[in-house]
């Protein structure tokens, strides 16, 4: 548990932070990490993901007592009710955090203090593509636009450096703006009694 | 509100359905959305979103009259307090859902009738990428396999060839398997009192 003792910047555990980066550059294969989801189809457009475990700094991550839950869904206007946000929202509060965080973490090893950092982000697109009604229009989003409010305790020039940084370092948005293969496989069923 | 009388598959409308398709070949302007996240940091690597309005359809969406929220943490390992999933993992979320919403609107549309669905989805990353340890390691994840467990009334070769379209007709699939551009930009201030 952390003590008043612990020095921390931007909530972040500086000793633990030194510590990681240390561990890592002596082990590389500490940083190898697999995350996880499973999802199950409910109907129409809702369906629901439990998050918990995943693998990473050389073991089975066991700190998760009990799994994250989350709800996709569609508003009407896309054959839904609202069920919850729909998956390209969730992409983009996805996006949000891990820009955020990573601005976050390399503030922290510069020794900037983040006083507030909040963010809007908005994406187009076309639904023309998901329906498959003009090949010619992307089916992903076609941009995705970060506006970033950040007050820290350094000049506007470091604050510019940081950001073009933790964008360029952040995972998120470097799986959203450099190609990542998808590998989509069917499991076929073993036979079974019907 | 939907009564007995209206004739769904997969727990989607037909005629909504065909209607919005008609629809949109009729004027494809109808087409365009944007959707929208605010996030606002909170300390260290948590962070929260709220998800409301989006535009579509040609109009400014009103049918949600509470925002979503959602929590963004970092597991110990990566300096958090599993305060939420992390960014990545909302990125997982939001690709299975994305496919399996694409999986069964394209079903309707076809006819076929869903009888399960369910996925695991697993991505790597090499967190030496976000630390600036290694510049070439790939900063997102490295690649993001999908196992499908479907149960459908139609053949195997069906199934095939629905979910090889579903793949390659899923939003949040293209925006990650193809670059994507994002815009990051810094808001500045106006002047205020201190």
């Amino acid at each position: 548990m952390k003590t008043q003792i612990t020095k921390t910047l931007n909530g972040l555990d500086l000793k633990q932070m030194t510590d990681t980066v240390a561990a890592l550059k002596d082990n590389p294969s500490l940083a190898h990490f697999e995350f996880r989801t499973r999802n199950r189809w409910v109907n129409g457009g809702e369906n629901r993901s439990t998050i918990q475990g995943f693998y990473g700094a050389g073991v089975e991550d066991e700190s998760r007592s009990e799994p994250f839950e989350f709800t996709n869904g569609e508003p009407p206007v896309l054959l839904g009710g609202n069920e919850g946000a729909n998956p390209v929202e969730f992409l983009l509060h996805a996006l949000a955090g891990c820009v955020t965080t990573t601005t976050v973490l390399h503030a922290a090893a510069r020794g900037i203090q983040i006083k507030s950092l909040s963010t809007e982000l908005d994406g187009n697109i076309d639904v023309q593509g998901l329906l498959d009604l003009d090949d010619s229009v992307p089916v992903g989003y076609e941009q995705i636009r970060i506006r970033m409010h950040i007050e820290a305790d350094c000049s506007d020039e470091e604050l510019d450096d940081l950001l073009s940084f933790a964008r360029n370092h952040s995972p998120v948005c470097n799986t959203v703006c450099r190609p990542v293969p998808v590998v989509l496989e069917r499991v076929v069923a073993q036979s079974k009694a019907a």
